[in-house]
């Protein structure tokens, strides 16, 4: 397939456009991010959360010029660029977004500066979150890659991808604090950053996809109306989080950029490796 | 395909046996595993370096017993039970590999108990292991399962297997420490413990398929002389490592275990993602 996206508009617009204007200054600490990416809205999130002083670079990661790839030899994005000295020189590169979030939560973990910390203090507490953040990154998220790439061609059918990612959904609700609104309970942590991105985009199954992301609403839940409830608490609250906003570009745009997902014809790296059936990049 | 792994044998052997052995006792700390588990191997081997106190369980993850179950419901091992009060009751279950050995060097901090600690104290090294792991998690070991799972029938040639096998090596050699022996220089880590299982099953490679692993001997290695040479400091130092030797059965036993990976009739998890070009659970 020889369609690179390519195409999609260069720029964040509405309030991503807004952030990124005022962290476009030169800062040691660089952001290499693309505006419809959900991996680099996590990386922003946690920036824009803990008010972490950088700088956004938007590129455009399927361009994959020399320079990024020198960063990043993945060609992914987020990619981001840290400072090994006080003058800022001589940025050493990290990327996937999981290992960034958890370094800047790291390297910036001074609270009264930069706010809470983004993992619990407690050690089991802490390594429970992982596991979610891995259930997240190796379920939710691939299935809702197979949910918006779906068409009626595929091997198996839309009832199909939608129950699994209910399942998914519902795993997960039932492991958070019952009384929320986060996962934490009123502590917002990496596991409601991790899955905020893709939140923030069901919105785009809903438009392209027959019966939508399809949860069933309030009295038509039967035995799931407890873990469907807890849910739709966390949604609300996610979607609604400031720096979730902050971060977002105006609808209309993800609605174009992710034309190619919906028709399954897109040649990114995470379309192409869902369309095979392989494990995402 | 009906063939389940339930014929491997029941217990540890050799070196592994005596350890097994010596952590049978009841202790709150519980590891759960299977002695042909390359991913429970990790987990060992951080018990095994620490010093920790604790009880090892073998189990077969392939009869999913309910009790199992109710710990993991992904009913894969490792799995940890970890006390949650003094009196060592009301265990509370960890799984994934990569979770339990990051939280045991967290829990078991303290150096002059339980010796130094398994990732570095400076946070972008910090994260730089994180990233090196994730290439040995997303990158080595599902190819290590495509090349000892790799039969003529495929529509790629071994050749292709091996080549992608190695590239993945040299990837991560070029990034080690170029004095060594570990990926660090003389601080061993988590990222040697990653992929210590992998390097210590290459052996069965070489058994079962035409041509082995195939690494080229000095002097054959052409403009790769020095990161072959790389590789194979680190893979001397690993697989002599003493915790690496104390958490491996007879060769033989794994030569029987992994049979049905190299004809590719395996029914574990990883087998069928192998097989049908999937992500590995
Ligand atoms: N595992 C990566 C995934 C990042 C990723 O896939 N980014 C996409 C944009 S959303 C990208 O850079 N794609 C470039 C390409 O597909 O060539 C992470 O978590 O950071
Ligand atoms: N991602 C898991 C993988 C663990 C895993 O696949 N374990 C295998 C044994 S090596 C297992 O329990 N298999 C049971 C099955 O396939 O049903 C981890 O890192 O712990």
């Amino acid at each position: 397939m020889a369609t690179v996206d390519t195409s999609i508009p260069a720029k964040p617009t509405g309030a991503a456009a807004k952030l990124a204007e005022s962290h476009s200054a030169e800062h040691p600490l660089k952001l290499y991010g693309g505006w419809f990416c959900p991996f680099v809205q996590r990386a922003w999130i946690v920036l824009a959360e803990k008010h972490i002083p950088h700088q956004y670079v938007e590129i455009n990661p399927y361009r994959k010029a020399a320079e990024f790839l020198a960063l990043n030899p993945r060609g992914l994005v987020p990619t981001l660029a840290v400072p090994t000295d006080a003058k800022g020189k001589h940025p050493k590169p990290l990327y996937e977004s999981a290992v960034i979030c958890e370094f800047l939560d790291e390297a910036f973990a001074d609270e009264t500066k930069f706010g809470p910390r983004l993992l619990p203090d407690d050690v089991y507490e802490r390594a429970r979150c992982r596991l979610w953040i891995d259930h997240i990154a190796s379920r939710i998220v691939p299935a809702f890659y197979r949910f918006i790439q779906h068409t009626p061609d595929k091997p198996y059918t839309i009832e199909d991808v939608r129950n699994e990612f209910h399942g998914h959904l519902k795993t997960l609700a039932k492991e958070m604090d019952p009384s929320g609104p986060w996962f934490l309970g009123d502590r917002f942590s990496l596991v409601d950053i991790m899955l905020a991105p893709w939140a923030k985009r069901l919105f785009l199954i809903d438009h392209y996809k027959p019966g939508g992301v399809g949860i069933p609403v309030a009295g038509q839940r039967g035995d799931d109306e407890e873990v469907w409830s807890r849910w739709q608490k966390w949604f609300d609250a996610i979607t609604e989080r400031e720096t979730v906003k902050q971060t977002w570009s105006d609808d209309e745009q993800y609605i174009g950029a992710y034309q190619r997902y919906a028709d399954d014809t897109t040649s990114s790296e995470v379309g192409k490796a869902t369309r095979q059936g392989k494990k995402l990049p």
